[in-house]
């Protein structure tokens, strides 16, 4: 089957061995799939990760290897992390599988990613799409579960206010999801064109060129991945406030810490999300992701779209797999 | 009188200006004085401070400039901090002074501090000392008052496992603090003597040379205020889990922060506390502060007493005002 494999350098395989699902596991024909930021890290040599990449996908059950083939036929999306499922492990007893000490993750870690015509997943991390949901809509649960994954961390009061600082494809969905949920959020970034579509939908936009930093919001999420978006994150989160850090991407770089303690700020890692309230969202059209989509790809032209997903111009490069 | 003023440089002052007490202002004489590392950190020009030094004493109210004149003759100390008190101001209606943007700060923000034969601050963040707790023992109010604050803060689980990690005077502070609660809490440091000093009291402890670094711990204290503390301390604190930052020395150094997204790791800041609960623990006997007194000097050797600061062998030093 044609596969998009990372060892060393990115590559479209032609030939890679069709995956066979393991007990318990669903045989799924990808259909549609989306470019992370984290696909490019990996590619920079994130995690060591060596196989196929991609997380982000929407695709139909073709076989299940267990007796309930309730799914064969239906469309799904997975999250990307599945456990170890050992009765003693914390995590896989609270369905929280992303943190498992033995942990497998979709073209991250120790597992074949879904930039590819097959992949496996257990059947315990598939999620079925509603009808009302199409795939272009559908290939962003993911990312979309990693912002509503904010709430689930943390009460945020609705009279409380939030910034978003960074108008990329986490900024703009993190902003629009806190958005859907009904909290006073403001989006701060450096593209006009990008801000504009969190602007068509409702949200609060301000260009950072124009924007008067002051230290009063309750929760501001870092949507920049860099040091310096960290740095003007803490100078604009109000004492006792929180800053959700949502990104990997800022690190080995010179920070000084010392707001955090003076100004008691709590700083929330924040990474996947539970994929129910997403999928919830989208049912109840809550949020259109059609405006991300700079571009839609067919496998064959994968490099490009790599490429295509470097510039600063794209927002959500997608990959078609039909 | 006599002062200890920061200016440039450090010196003792025999003719500072006897301050006069403002309206709800006490005058206080003070009796005992302890430097914390805050004070070696504002002779390095740490927050840009001029004026006499120190923020951690006991003392006797010799006047108030107030009709309610009942606390003079009173043993006080006090919350460091004071606020405008102006209605809208919703730290002052909190009485969290320390977070007020227009807060004094004694010995360290607009406000002369306690290393002097006199001292005033307002007599709504003073505090009496009951007749059991000596002057030794009050004199370390404050310093226990910030270790409070983590459970201000922070709700920890009585199952939970903590760790402190750093054997100086606020790493010892912690330790015993937490532990005074019936927390589960590990102290591990570098320096057997210090250590002994919490191991005493009950604590269990143990060197950083022969310790088993495990990402088992529910709440880890960084104490050590160093970079490599803060990444030692990521690398303990389970996932979910929070890391405590109490200490604000660490600063411009490179960090990769990605575990604490990965892990999903809560950074909380943490500076001073509300003193009730300090001065319960101290009346309470609950902690014995006298084996930190590394050695107490008079005044007049007040150049003396912050050398012996310096030493990684002291743990706390006094200086003696009477």
């Amino acid at each position: 089957m044609k596969a998009i494999v990372f060892d060393k350098e990115l590559k479209l395989d032609n030939n890679y061995p069709k995956p066979v699902p393991q007990k318990g596991e669903a045989l799924i024909r990808v259909t549609l799939a989306g470019i992370c930021n984290t696909d490019y890290e990996i590619t920079k040599g994130y995690m060591g990760y060596v196989g196929i990449l991609g997380h982000e996908f929407v695709g139909v059950v073709e076989d299940v290897n267990d007796e309930d083939k309730s799914l064969i036929g239906k469309r799904v999306v997975a999250e990307i992390s599945y456990g170890c499922n050992d009765p003693n492990c914390e995590w896989c007893a609270k369905k929280n599988y992303r943190h498992c000490p033995n942990r497998h993750t979709l073209g991250i870690w120790r597992k074949d990613g879904c930039f590819a015509e097959y992949m496996t997943m257990p059947t315990n991390v598939l999620f079925e799409i509603p009808d009302n949901v199409p795939d272009e809509q559908a290939v962003f649960v993911e990312p979309l579960a990693a912002a509503c994954e904010i709430t689930e961390q943390l009460h945020i009061e609705p009279t409380q206010k939030v910034l978003v600082l960074g108008d990329g494809k986490l900024g703009l969905t993190t902003a629009l999801t806190l958005h859907a949920q009904n909290f006073d959020v403001l989006l701060v970034g450096k593209h006009q064109n990008k801000l504009d579509i969190a602007a068509a939908q409702g949200v609060k936009t301000q260009l950072l060129s124009s924007f008067t930093q002051e230290k009063i919001y309750d929760v501001v999420v870092e949507a920049t991945g860099t040091a310096s978006g960290f740095e003007t994150s803490m100078a604009l989160t109000k004492p006792r406030g929180t800053l959700v850090l949502k990104s990997t991407v800022a690190s080995g770089k010179e920070l000084n810490l010392a707001p955090i303690v003076i100004d008691e700020i709590t700083v929330l890692g924040s990474r996947c999300g539970q994929f129910g309230p997403a999928i919830r969202l989208l049912e109840n059209n809550r949020i259109d992701f059609k405006p991300f989509i700079s571009k839609t790809y067919p496998i064959d032209q994968a490099l490009e779209a790599f490429e295509a997903n470097k510039s600063k111009e794209s927002v959500k490069i997608l990959i078609s797999i039909l």
